[in-house]
């Protein structure tokens, strides 16, 4: 019997679930959800599509539900509702609400006998599980997270909102010397502008004042006004062209010391160099599906998150052939 | 109230968890236990040395024995012995022998009503987790594991056994462009001889044939001949000074595809950077001294691997602080 997937929303991540989940033979997409109209929604796979307000009637024909919409607004709302009936594994990722998110979540898998896990991905997600393991292993130490060289779509929205401008692609960009000092051990205090840059590239309008523009978007608090920026008008040809990618990743350190005298340095690295980041969020999830599964199967109820399931539960092949393989 | 910690065999592994534990608020070391005399050992701490055949007196005095010894002799025996009485965490690197290692502290220490993980530290250990949580991530790719640069005890020994050689020092070394083609996604199938090279600091004897020497080491078979060796002929006293340290490390490589037409690729790197191959595995066994502890808290019996243990149970801080924080 595969495990059978259900997938809640058809952007990118969803359709990054409906490649993933055609990778793992133990399982198979069942049905896809979406509040567009059905008919207008053309998938890859020709797996079935419904109207969201159906998602009920399919309570007994689904094993999990992978909740695919964004967390500013979906997702707070989807999780919480859609945990009460199904298990359900979503990629929340807004770190300063997880707790609460966490507890609505909690609340409602509970009360349908569910199992809920929510902010799976890398970062919240692996990023998250190495820091945790990181710091058990070398308490006395230090934490670095640096991000990139990837596409921020929030900060690639704030340049597309600048008069002028018509369309535009940011990457935040790890700054090297920074990297590398702290995988030599360093442990450099780095301020945000000594961490990462920005790139961006930006299409502007015939006319617009391109200097205006590049004022604009470097001077912007929050999003640029901390950071050393670099500012390339180009063609919409050259970024359609360039730039059409997702790419994104990066890498969590950590730093820290042994002895009695501190006197050994270790430093553990985990670095992600990822050529879609919908996609490789997608693998998490897939495999999270599979351990919300295997959990519910043993009666296990409530919100999980990747630091509370054993990592076996992950794999498709059982625990004597891990043992004897991969141990 | 702390965990209660005690260690059996006081070699360079049980001197780093002397140290590891003294990091770890949560716990205290509550004896060591030895097959030597007593009184022959300088403990760091202080703490109170006993021999091993009174180990039987403490089962209701310490609430996890993390057990020291070799793979080769000692750990086939103490391991199953121990976890009747106590919850045990060992280190047991014989690869291939695991499962029956698991099988034997399995029964013993559900026997015992203890909980036991065995095959904690690097590798096994973190490199196995990450090999599995990669696996389960990107199922469609290539896993690749390069050790060093580090000290192998297994083939300075080797070495030290040719006659003529007086002392002798050897580093397994990456082959960093592999390491470089692999970082890039490009899958390469590499040879024994294309992953890792050997480097060897050898004191001979003043009438020594070094010729001779030399052309032992790079043919010595299993240990030597499939590699590129270089040997490097320095004094007893540049020995002690620049090749004191046990420093090793390596890198774990997932390098997979997603998209239908695995179009897109990600590679998941884990590294490691140690100046003290026991004092990080140390580490990792206090780790998962207080997951084992926790466990048993819970009702736990059986052993373990790190394969089976929600990462959560390393972490010293209580679920709450730790998903308002590193999540």
């Amino acid at each position: 019997m595969k495990i059978r997937v259900a997938i809640l929303g058809y952007g990118n991540l969803g359709k990054g679930v409906e490649s993933a989940v055609s990778k793992n033979d133990d399982m198979v997409l069942s049905a896809l959800f979406t509040r567009r109209s059905p008919e207008s929604v053309k998938t890859h796979t020709g797996v079935p599509v419904y109207p969201v307000y159906d998602i009920l009637d399919f309570k007994d024909k689904i094993d999990v539900l992978i909740l695919c919409g964004g967390s500013a607004n979906d997702l707070p709302v989807q999780t919480p509702e859609m945990a009460k009936h199904f298990n359900v594994v979503d990629s929340f990722d807004t770190h300063a609400r997880i707790p609460e998110h966490f507890a609505a979540v909690d609340a409602a898998s509970r009360e349908g006998g569910r199992v809920a896990v929510i902010s799976v991905g890398w970062d919240p997600g692996m990023f998250s599980l190495n820091r945790l393991i990181a710091q058990a292993i070398l308490p006395d130490g230090n934490d670095y997270t640096f991000w990139g060289k990837g596409v921020s779509q929030g900060h690639s929205d704030a340049i597309r909102r600048i008069d002028g401008v018509l369309d535009a692609r940011q990457y935040t960009v790890p700054v090297e010397s920074a990297l590398e000092s702290v995988r030599r051990g360093e442990n450099p205090a780095l301020s945000t502008r000594q961490k990462h840059k920005r790139e961006c590239f930006v299409v502007a309008a015939e006319d617009a004042d391109k200097a205006r523009i590049k004022h604009e978007i470097v001077t912007m608090p929050n999003y640029f006004a901390d950071y050393d920026t670099t500012v390339h008008f180009i063609s919409q040809e050259e970024l359609d062209r360039d730039h059409a990618g997702i790419p994104h990743g990066g890498t969590v350190i950590r730093s820290g010391v042994t002895g009695f005298d501190g006197e050994n340095k270790h430093v553990i690295e985990y670095k992600l160099t990822l050529d879609s980041n919908p996609q490789f969020t997608s693998g998490v999830l897939v495999a999270f599906a599979r351990a919300a599964y295997r959990l519910s199967k043993e009666d296990s109820v409530g919100c999980k998150t990747v630091f509370d399931i054993p990592p076996i539960y992950l794999h498709p092949k059982d625990k004597a052939e891990l043992y004897g393989s991969i141990l």
